[in-house]
Order: C-alpha cells, then sequence, then structure tokens
C-alpha cells in the first residue's frame, strides 16, 4: 500500500471506529467488561481465593476485586502509564493488574518468571515499557534493569492478605492513591475508564511473549476483539458456564502464559472463583480439589502426569473438567485422568492463537469403543474452536512459501497446521519480517506437523523441527512418547533425533520412572519391539532413564537441551 | 452528516471492510458458520428429527443438513434471489432456509403463520421480496400476493420424509437443482459461498418484522455480527453446550419469531439436534420429554403453564433447561415447572434485540430462601447478557427526549427499560422516523416499565401501555396475574384497565381455571383480599372467567384484544 493511501486509511479508520462507537447497536468488542460486569450482578460472589505469601487464605468478592482493580486503573491514569510490564506468579495482583492495566487504556506486557534476567531485561526494553509490577520473591530478577533504567518506576508487590498498613506493599498503595484520586476528581466509577465505548476493538491490549527457546522471545499483538472472542470460546468450550452454581477455577497454568490463555477474562465473564496458586504444588492442589470443589483447571501433560503420580491422588466424588495443552497428551494419560474424575477438554494453540484455538471433541459414537481407543481419539487436537475459522493442514514442501496446498484427509500425509480468523494475533510486535513469515499465504503458520485424518480432525506429529527422520521415513516423536509411557514402569517420556551414520538420525528417549520402580533401559527396548502401535524400525536402540526431565513453565520436554544431553554424552543434569 | 462525507463514509468503509477481510487475523462475524463447521466435525451427528406433513418421522444427520443448506444456496445464487420471504411453521425446510439463504448472500424475510393475509401481503411488499419459500399447508395465505406479484417465484415445501421423487415437492427440487448447478459449475462446495471471508459483518443478514398489535408490522434489521454475537451469548446463556452428550433442542419456540430467537444458529453451533414440530401439541412435546431426552427447549410463560397443566405432566427422569421469555412469568410457575425437572433460564428481550438480551440469574444464596422467594427472585429480568452492554432502567418524564436519567435503584420507582450493544438490531427497515425513535438519546427504548432493584437486577412491571394508573397510583398488571394464578383454581390471568369515572382507571382481570374446578369471578376476588402481595386498592373488582385467553404465536396475551371485551362487554370469543 503507499503511504499516502495508508494514511488516508488511517484517519479514516479512526473516524470510521470513533462513528462506530456512537452508534447505539454495536460496542467494540473487549474483555475488560467482564470484570465491571460481574462485580455489578453478584458483588458478593467469592471471585478470589488465594494462599499469600504470609501463608493467609485470603478471600476477594467481585466487588472488592472490580474496586482494586478499578483503583489500579486510576493510579495508573493519573501517573500517565501506558506500557505496563507484570513479574508475577498467579497471584490476585496479577489479576487485578490484568483488568486494571486495559481500563486504563494501557498495555499490558506479562513477563516469565523463570526467564533469565537477561531475557526480562530484553523484554521489558523491546516492549518499550514505562513502568512495572513486580512480586516481591521475584523482584530480583530486574535488578541489573533497574540500575540501567532507574526512571522506569517498579510497583512491588508483597501478596499479604492486607490491604492498607503495615503489612500491605506498594501495590496495594497504588490502588489506594487510585481509589482517592477518583474520589477527588468527581468519583466517575467505571464509567471514566476505558471501556467498550472508548476503546478501538482493533487495538492492542496485551503483548505477551513467546518463550523463545531457540532465539529471542518475540512479543506477540493481542487485541481486544480477539482477547474477547477468544474468551468467549473458551468458556464454551472448557464449560465455564456451569448449568448451576459457579465455576471453581484453580491456576495451575501460569498467568504470565498467554495471558493464561485468556481465561483471567474468562473465569470472570462466568463470575467464577479464582484460586491462585503461587506455584505448583501437588498437595496442595489435591487438598484444593477435595476440600474446596474445584470444578475446572488447565494444565499441559506432563503436569498431569505428575498430579496422578502424586500419593494424595485418588478418584474426586465430582468430576473436574481438565483443559489440557501445551504439548501433544497421550491416550494413557487420559486413561488415567478418567479414572480420578478428572474428565479432559483437550485443546491445542500456541502464544500466537491467545493460547486453545482447536479441540479434540469428544463424539458420543466413541462410548462404544475399547477405551484405550477412545482415549487415543481424543488424544487428536481436533478440530477449530466455537469462534475460529476451519483449521487446515498445508503441504511443506511447496516452491512458493505463498501457495497454501492442504495435505490429503488420509491420517498419514503430514503436513503443517495453519490457522486463520479472530482468535490468531494481530502480529509480532515491531518486527515485520517475523510478522511476514508467521502469516506468508495469509494463514497463520503454527510450525507444528499433523496428519489430517479422514474425519478432518488433525493430529500433531511433531514439532517441525522435532521430527526424527531415519532413513527417509518420519519418525514421530510425540508416538513414541505415547507409547513409551504405556510402560507399567514408566511415568514420563521425551525423545529426540541424534545423528546416525546409516540412517541419518535415529530417535533416541529418555524416562523418568514411577516412584519405587527400578527398571533399566534395556528392559523397555525390549518390551517396545512387542508394541504394536508403532513399526519395528521406530523402536529406539539408546533409552536413558533420567531422574527427572528438563521443562519450560508451560510444562513442555525443553527437546534442545535432551539434544544437548545426547551430544555431551551425559544422563541428566 | 453531510451527503458528501456520508458518501465518503460510504466509499472508504467499502475499501476497509473489504481491507480486512484479506487480514488472516481477522474474520467477519457471521452465524452462518456454524452449520459447515457442525457437518465437518460431526457429519453423522444426528442434526434434525421430525414428525412431517404426511406424518413420518424424519432424522437427518448434519452432513445432510448441510448438504441440502448448500443446494439451497445454489440455487439461490443461480437464480439471483437476493431477498428471501419464508412462510413456515417450524421445519426442516425453515433450518435449511436460514443458512442456505444467508450462504448465498440474500437475505432472510421470516414471516409468522397466523398473521391475516393482508399483513403477509404488506411484509413481502415492504420487504421487497424476490422470492418466497412457502410450507404448503400455509400456501393459501398467500393466494392473493401470487395474484398481485405473479412475477415473484414461489417455492413450496411440502414437508415430506422424501428428498426426491413423487412425494418430494418444489423446495426438494430446488435443493437438488443447486446440488447440481454446483456440480456442474466447479464444485466448489462452501467455498463457493458467502462466507466469513466474503461478508461484512455489518451488513444485513435478515428482517424479522414485529408482531404490530397495535400498527404496522415493522422490519427489524439484523445484521451478520449482531447475530453472531446474541448466538455465542445464548449457546452460554441457556447452557447449549452440555459437559457431554449433545444437546437436544426442542423446537416450541416459532422459528419465524425473531428468527427464533436465533437458536436456529445457536444448536448447530453446539452440534445439537433441532427438534422441530409443525405446532404446539402438548401429548407430542411430552412424548418427546420422556422418550427422546430433550434437554433444552424455549416458551413463553403461557406454554410453560399448560404444558405444566397438561395430563401427561409428570416429573422427568433428567432435567431440562427450559429459556423462558416473551411475557413475565410468575413465581408461581417456576415453582411448578422445577417440580417437573423443568429448570427454567429466564430471559427477556424484543424482536429489537435478537430476542433474548437479560437474564435473571440465580445467585447460590438464594438457596436458603424460602422456595417462594427464591422463585419470586428467578422471575425478575435480571442484568444484560454475557455480549451485551448493561441494561438500564430510565426516567420516563424527561422534558427532552435525548437525555437519559437513570431511575433510582430502589426497587420502586418505574422507568423504561433501555438498551445499547451488540445485542441491539440495527434499527427499523426502510423507517427513518420509527428508528430514531427507537434509538432516541443513544439507546434502544424497549417500551417496558420496569423497577430497578438496589442489586441491580430489573424487574418488569408492565408494557408501558398495559400499566394501569388507578387514582394517581401505578398498578402493574403483571404484578396482578403473578397474584391471582396464586388462586389454587387458576390457571392464567391476563389484567388490563378499564375506564372509572372516579379513580380514572381500574383494574380488571379475565381468568381461565383449570380442568374440574368450578369457580366465580367473586370467590377470586374474596380470597385477593387476603394476599399480601398487593395492596388493598389494587384488588380488581371486576373478574371473568373465560374458556380461553386471546394470545399472540409467541404467547403473550392480547391486552388489546380483553380491553375490546371489556369495552364492549363481552366475555371471551
Amino acid at each position: 500500500m503507499s503511504g499516502a493511501s495508508s494514511r488516508l486509511r488511517n484517519v479514516l479508520g479512526h473516524l470510521l471506529s470513533r462513528g462506530d462507537a456512537h452508534q447505539p447497536h454495536r460496542h467494540h468488542l473487549t474483555p475488560t467488561i467482564f470484570l465491571e460486569r460481574a462485580a455489578s450482578i453478584e458483588p458478593e460472589a467469592e471471585a478470589i481465593y488465594h494462599v499469600t505469601a504470609n501463608g493467609k487464605v485470603l478471600r476477594r468478592s467481585y466487588m472488592e476485586f472490580a474496586d482494586r482493580a478499578r483503583g489500579f486503573a486510576y493510579y495508573l491514569r493519573k501517573k500517565g502509564y501506558k506500557r505496563v510490564g507484570l513479574l508475577a506468579p498467579n497471584t490476585p495482583a496479577f489479576l487485578e493488574s490484568v483488568f486494571g492495566i486495559s481500563a486504563a487504556g494501557a498495555v499490558l506486557v506479562p513477563v516469565n518468571i523463570r526467564l533469565k534476567p537477561e531475557d526480562i531485561n530484553y523484554i521489558f526494553e523491546f516492549a518499550e515499557v514505562d513502568s512495572i509490577i513486580v512480586d516481591a520473591e521475584y523482584a530480583y530478577l530486574i535488578d541489573a534493569f533497574r540500575k540501567l533504567y532507574p526512571q522506569i518506576p517498579i510497583i512491588v508487590d508483597v501478596d499479604t492478605d492486607a490491604t492498607e498498613g503495615a503489612l500491605s506493599g506498594p501495590f496495594d498503595d497504588a490502588v489506594l492513591e487510585g481509589l482517592n484520586h477518583d474520589r477527588a476528581t468527581g468519583n466517575h466509577g467505571w464509567a471514566g475508564l476505558q471501556s467498550q465505548t472508548s476503546v478501538n476493538e482493533e487495538d492492542m491490549i496485551s503483548i505477551p511473549f513467546t518463550s523463545g527457546t531457540t532465539s529471542r522471545p518475540k512479543g506477540v499483538v493481542y487485541t481486544h476483539r480477539g482477547a474477547y472472542l477468544a474468551t468467549l470460546a473458551n468458556v464454551v468450550e472448557s464449560g465455564l458456564n456451569l448449568p448451576s452454581g459457579r465455576c471453581k477455577y484453580l491456576w495451575t497454568l501460569p498467568m504470565f502464559h498467554a495471558v493464561g490463555w485468556t481465561f483471567p477474562w474468562a473465569v470472570c465473564a462466568v463470575r467464577g472463583t479464582h484460586y491462585c496458586l503461587r506455584k505448583i504444588d501437588y498437595p496442595l492442589i489435591w487438598r484444593l480439589l477435595k476440600e474446596e470443589g474445584i470444578t475446572h483447571f488447565n494444565a499441559a501433560p506432563t503436569v498431569n502426569t505428575l498430579l496422578c503420580a502424586a500419593k494424595e491422588a485418588e478418584p474426586l466424588p465430582h468430576p473436574v473438567r481438565v483443559t489440557v495443552a501445551a504439548s501433544p497428551p497421550t491416550a494413557h494419560l487420559f486413561e488415567q485422568m478418567t479414572a480420578l474424575n478428572l474428565h479432559p477438554v483437550h485443546v491445542y494453540g500456541l502464544t500466537e492463537t491467545y493460547g486453545p484455538i482447536t479441540r479434540g471433541y469428544v463424539l458420543p459414537q466413541w462410548d462404544s469403543l475399547p477405551p484405550h481407543e477412545k482415549f487415543a481419539n481424543m488424544a487428536r487436537q481436533g478440530h477449530g474452536f466455537i469462534t475460529s475459522l476451519p483449521v487446515r493442514v498445508i503441504k511443506t514442501d511447496q516452491a512458493d512459501e505463498n501457495v497454501l496446498a492442504d495435505v490429503a484427509k488420509n491420517g498419514k500425509e503430514i503436513g503443517e497446521i495453519v490457522f486463520t480468523g479472530n482468535i490468531c494475533a494481530k502480529g509480532y510486535y515491531k518486527d515485520e519480517e517475523a510478522t511476514r513469515k508467521l502469516f506468508a499465504g495469509g494463514a497463520l503458520h503454527s510450525g507444528d506437523l499433523a496428519v489430517w485424518h479422514p474425519d478432518g480432525s488433525i493430529q500433531i506429529q511433531d514439532r517441525a523441527k522435532d521430527i526424527i527422520i531415519s532413513g527417509g521415513e518420519n519418525i514421530s516423536s510425540v508416538a513414541l512418547e505415547s507409547m513409551l509411557v504405556e510402560h507399567p514402569d514408566v511415568l514420563e517420556a521425551g525423545v529426540v533425533a541424534v545423528p546416525d551414520s546409516h540412517w541419518g538420525e535415529r530417535p533416541k528417549a529418555y524416562l523418568t520412572i514411577k516412584e519405587g520402580k527400578t527398571i533399566a533401559g534395556q528392559d523397555v527396548i525390549d518390551w517396545a519391539k512387542h508394541q504394536s502401535a508403532i513399526s519395528k524400525f521406530m523402536v529406539p536402540r539408546e533409552v536413558e532413564i533420567v531422574k527427572e526431565l528438563p521443562k519450560t513453565s508451560t510444562g513442555k520436554i525443553k527437546k534442545n537441551v535432551l539434544r544437548e544431553w545426547a551430544k555431551k554424552g551425559i544422563v541428566g543434569e
């Protein structure tokens, strides 16, 4: 587009959007509205349950939650902060910030608390934050940043049960300052903040960053409209709108990851209770499942695997819906979970798709299949979400990257998963080249390899870089991992390619084993040779037993670390 | 806006929207996509169950449903029809037309089958239809129209279980012709039709008409975006996304009314089964509830009252969610329904709001109230839907109609309910003056009078024209009706104002009584004097027992007919 027509478009786009805002039959889509709405419908409903950093149980109503978010928004308004960094575990302050920042018309930049200080520095610099909220426990991670940018204000959250007085901290002070500011300047409440009538739905609401295991983290541009439509989809797909009673949602998923897959908004949209967790603590999780009647949580397969293996595990009296994603789950895991009354909702997505965008829909006719077959079907990534356009699998061997040709729907041909539509992020922040690549040919490229089944469901085979090419044949590391965890003594499996002089590559497996079991790699190899799920040539010839597998904050196995181990010939760390 | 800037806006709006269509991160919102999506996820799932006009049970899968809708769309494309009238009861052809018409890029004009031929004439003329689909049973209603406009093609649906051959009819032929046309011209399938990438979400999708009891019916402009967001709200609010299994939705609500409150789209969005009904037939409804395991239906309070009173009524083994609207329900009705395992979801809306736009959310703390108090709370109209902006109640005595001032939230001050946001229709078709009035002051005026409770929920007192003003006091006909049906022998009640020389107006009640009961009007008056729910001065001094109350097709009591009866001194018809 030429500069002139681009300018014309900008000017008129602005005019048009302002015009839209004044049409009574149309409001801009933004999920920020859901908190104010929840507080107006059920002010006394429990919005937050949290065990604080000082070990107290904090319970906060929707009225309190909304008041605090609103106070923080006015604080940001007063100070003029427009781009707010956030470095915290799953705390009430995180949730209050999600709503407060967007209500102030500012943009949220959440950061993974497990990153190295250099990466955190890089993200805050690159995203041009003008203020930072940090949880006291993680404040040390930005020491270097503070020295470099002493002019950027840091708002520390101490995560106590106090809202004022000696036990409270700067975040609580900011909330109070904002509430007082509003009172002193006309008491406008929510009406004085950014809302569905003053925002443009195509504006940016947040810039979460990719984990960047192999390169610099990339900032992903989330819009109000995209976040809103992803939020509605998650309400429907995870069934947060229970037929009776309120959803009780347990925060096992990090909120900093893709803004918690939009669940800070989705849980508020149905006036559910957020059970915050500073860290993954299996005994605490089981206590909450049993005593508090948790109805929903989201977690990666690895977290579910360890949850099922915890000694506190026992079948729950009430069904819990567990939305599972982050890496491909195994049929074996789904079978174990179901036995504990933990019912998987299998979804799949990327930071670039606001988290989940496909779901493995469970078909009623599967009930007549042998259980293992049913769970294997459930482990497929399935179809596009209710508010998405259909997902596709495209050929990866096209000469022109702008030509998107579908693979055959035969369950065999492997291609790349691509997405289009409203649950796709707008692009990468300040990175036109990466954005162009992401959307090459007019669809969002996932980098994940999958087959397309005759029934239209997709099934991930591997990340493009994780697939093992042995003697010209593709071996799916995911398929091998799914097979290996079927062994009665194996807990987790991670498979990577290692160089092979004859075949080019061959698979190598790293396993953890269940508590109290002892088993050698060779035992698993011998057992694997008799498994029908895979072809003989796929059986790994090398299997190492390790104490622990390296994982990302979202529970994905770090394949790059396993490859390092294989290269250096080391076994674990 | 000046003509020049208006033209500029149109041109650039068009440019912008075409630009948007090519952005991979954004697709236009349209509910048409839900059928194609359902058929691709679960082609074999039962989409339609129907007892046909020739008395056969028809079951159609999602693949068949989608194929037929697609065929009809290609037929419309081939013929060039852009504005399609539809006069039919709740049949499979109706559902196929809803999707086929919008997939063809045409606009649906559904018409109430209970209207007089003159009104039907008027609607088809006014809406400028270029083709009409009519159910054979109702074809006589357009005899006059056919003579006036012989050039407008009529497509008759015979509603049999046949799709071709002697028992099929013109609608089936059109479907086949369309499918053949697509096959002959490249076999483009859904990709050759209008979709989320070629539609503009602000375009018109349908023009349903108001019932027009006191004036000419008015055409209400529904957009793709509005219909989509109302559809998602209905999925969430009515809980069509069951935790397991598919929803089985019974079509007691007429599809021609506000496009069935968007449920043709909503049920497809969750791949539910549509149980079509040519007419309200209580024994058949009870058989389907018991034998087919219906999970959801929508019906006006009057339909529910007669359903509960039917001799087939008995508590169901499984819970059914009943979305209730069209006129204010009574606490008494909700109590009766719940005892039968029919659980009310109480919603409220207008044709101008795509059907439902508020819901009486049930709060958990009500469980500790006496049952009657709980059901009385449930009978409130509540709060705006998940995809709506908040609903308001405004003062009706403002000198300037463009000033919208809220009433006090005290549960006493009566004002008018107004709406804003995406679940509001775009306006009245070809009626600028009515549209201006509808949106006076920037909000959609409902014409319904309500109080606003301290907890933020609204409760309808009356239609503006139905409230009774007696000695300067407002008497709510709704409150009187709610009280009267508490009498153990009373089935239904309709209350209107009659002139009174002393008080200006006074209430008069018309009642139907339960089968096998005999009771006089005076007995009810004596009983009413001892009811605490109303003040003494409100007790009607005239109560007439009638065989039947006059009702609209959606089950609203026709107050204008009752007023006629009162004026002429007649009792029933």
